[in-house]
């Protein structure tokens, strides 16, 4: 059955929504069309006006709709300390695990000089003037695990190699529960390579 | 982290959607803010503008732009079979399998007298006007086998069975695909009770 053009127009328009494929898309435009259009109508306005007000934190680039966002306005954060994501999900599980107290820089993408991302799309620049004027003494590279992220981090740590500024990245290894039969050869490799001394505490 | 209130917000109106939990909500709102304003601002206008043409057809209720939909309109297709279904999703799938070839009429829900949804909402009296005026000779009854699409079909059916009407309603059985040992009793019961004669071509 074609459905009728309005609503095959509803539907390839759902499909730019993350995570949603041709059948999710049929599926949320019918229950669109189905249910109370008040809602439906509070949800496109929310986007549209919303979307609207929100930009970029003038420091860590976080999405907020004041200046400076919370993390960098609260003074019991450790400005000294700045944690480098590549997106705003990785800030929010980051707080949730609630072991890091200092403050962020996101830069919503990797490098990619195919796809025209360079270094300042990432907002290197900004970070590194921001370095310059208010020194820190340690920078967590906490990026993805892949090559583009790999890549992205050898390029921040290069750029700020002649700071003194201590450096890190997050520990490579056995995820926490994985069974050492299943884990594969890449992981293992990593996990052997940054092994540390075992501490009766742990 | 808290998000800021208008990403908040932004979050809650998206979990409006069906299939959309907490973290799908915040990771389409990351995706949405993150990437092209223009092809959000035209997905937000699409849902609104769009929601305003579409209506229901008035013979079937199948939702459309037109008064009529394509497959009422459809003078090839067998008008005196009606396919009795839930929603609209319905009507693809079945159109999908290409079986049958007559037109539809959506209920839009089912019968709930706790939720308010009696007949009417339904469009039981529709249906049976419009029977009334163009006699028709099946009825196919194509309901979830659920209790609600049983309670459903059994009222439909009550409601006809004093017209010259062959009331039908889909087997239940076997899934094909699957095996004996584990399908539930309860289809293993009713694929007992609709056991047909065995056919060679089948």
């Amino acid at each position: 059955m074609s459905v009728s053009p309005l609503i095959q127009e509803l539907i390839q328009a759902l499909r730019y929504l993350p995570g949603v494929g041709p059948k999710s898309a049929q599926r949320m435009a019918f229950y669109l069309l189905q249910n109370d259009i008040k809602k439906t109508e509070h949800l496109a306005n929310t986007i549209i006006r919303n979307l609207k007000h929100i930009r970029r934190c003038i420091q860590c680039r976080v999405l907020t709709e004041t200046e400076l966002c919370q993390i960098c306005r609260n003074t019991k954060r450790a400005q000294t300390k700045i944690c480098i994501v590549e997106g705003q999900m990785d800030t929010i599980v980051i707080e949730q695990t609630a072991t890091f107290n200092g403050r962020y820089f996101v830069l919503h993408g990797q490098l990619s000089p195919i796809d025209g991302i360079g270094p300042e799309q990432i907002g290197i620049p900004l970070l590194l003037e921001q370095i310059k004027k208010n020194p820190v003494d340690e920078v967590i590279l906490a990026l993805s695990a892949t090559i583009e992220g790999q890549t992205t981090s050898h390029y921040i740590a290069s750029a700020l190699r002649h700071l003194p500024i201590n450096i890190t990245r997050l520990a490579h290894g056995l995820p926490m529960g994985s069974e050492l039969e299943y884990t594969d050869g890449h992981t293992l490799t990593h996990a052997f390579m940054d092994r540390k001394n075992f501490a009766f505490s742990d």
